[in-house]
């Protein structure tokens, strides 16, 4: 019984996460049932970041087991051949060996945020970004993101809901930048860690942005991550400007 | 009647093109209907280049003739607040002098060209790039661009429906480069001219794609070119992978 790694990309707008339910579209059921039409076979499959409804993905990572030894490329093949017309693609398939767990090898997911930050709304990119019409300090920003990173109880970050059994985490990095082409001006939030709790990246953002319009000084940031008091903290970013990027495997 | 000068961005996705039409959605129709509940009054713009359903831009310029000397900031802010929730933005307005035409005194319009040259089709980017399966080399597409550089007679790249006058343009740059990221294989077309013809763009890309899959030589190109003759040119590129990227004045 082989075991595939797979490398996926989607966009997440039109779908409720990616993880199975039984009522609604979600990336993972696209893919299983996709899976389920070309095999035959009842697939279930392991991601390395179970993004919520609105994220996206350049390379989310999952695996599955199936009975029969397919070539991987007619795994990938097939697999997007019936995802259409759906925005999911597969973009790579690979045989691991069993001992291989998309979620429990990995040692470290990196996202992306981003951020507009003009004046007028998104147009081309209104699906992959979060507005903020109002001035931004990207250094401010990036100084007050230092303060978050390290080993922290970062339950001021923590969705209600998150299903973690601790708080605590260590963020490798989270780094805030501008780049600005022409009347386009973004703020892109680059961050790492080993795992993230349940909207840590999108609690991280909205709080960021308060520090980046002057609402809140690095000090302030790391008193929110130290008092633990998740109403302290920023409005979680939108969905939307989120882009699960990469995983490392060891 | 001071008239304004607006640098417009819109996902090309949902209209039929740049110019007003009475039964479909389009870009011109959409701002001059925003424009006419703001201010009252019966707008009429002009743009720097009329795009194609489905094309995009992150830069187009048009120009507007009102009767009231609106402040810039209200005339930007005021479109884009009629425009909602159509994806089209307003970047900036600002006064211009009665002499200035964003057709006519343009000197030169560039455009981009994004090839997803990749086995997977695309998820994140399918409304913004030609999806081409199989392998490309950039370079055989690079070289052979060079032969359609410079003063020629495009007819051979030329719309059927196209009503320039004549059909000598100068081509001043026409460069091709592999943008990698990862698994995100991209090709980018990136070309000027101070004009161009009705699906000149999209007809030299599909050429330049039958030189990167090795069906043409850099000398088929330059004689197809040479030949005037339609039926020799590459299939037209789809317009979701074009975008107007800018435009110079004097």
């Amino acid at each position: 019984m082989p075991r595939y790694k797979l490398v996926i990309e989607y966009d997440g707008t039109p779908f409720c996460g990616w993880q199975r339910q039984s009522d609604e579209a979600t990336v993972q059921g696209a893919i299983e049932a996709a899976v389920t039409r070309f095999s035959g076979e009842d697939a279930r499959l392991t991601c390395a970041g179970r993004t919520d409804a609105g994220v996206h993905a350049i390379h989310q990572v999952a695996h599955l087991d199936l009975a029969k030894d397919w070539r991987t490329d007619t795994v990938r093949d097939a697999i997007n051949a019936h995802l259409r017309p759906q925005p999911v693609a597969v973009l790579s398939a690979e045989i691991v060996p069993p001992s291989f767990d998309a979620r429990h090898s990995a040692i470290r997911r990196h996202y992306r945020y981003r951020i507009l930050n003009r004046r007028s709304p998104a147009a081309l990119t209104r699906a992959h970004v979060w507005h903020v019409p109002w001035p931004l300090d990207p250094d401010a920003m990036h100084d007050a993101a230092q303060r978050l990173v390290g080993l922290h109880d970062f339950s001021a970050f923590r969705a209600a809901e998150c299903q973690a059994n601790s708080p605590v985490r260590t963020l490798d990095q989270l780094d805030v930048a501008r780049t600005t082409m022409a009347l386009h001006e973004e703020i892109v939030v680059t961050t790492c860690a080993r795992s993230f709790l349940h909207h840590q990246v999108r609690a991280m953002v909205g709080t960021l942005m308060l520090a980046g319009c002057g609402r809140l000084s690095g000090d302030d940031v790391a008193d929110i991550l130290a008092s633990g008091e998740k109403r302290r903290c920023g409005p979680l970013a939108p969905a939307c400007g989120l882009t699960f990027v990469g995983v490392d495997y060891t």
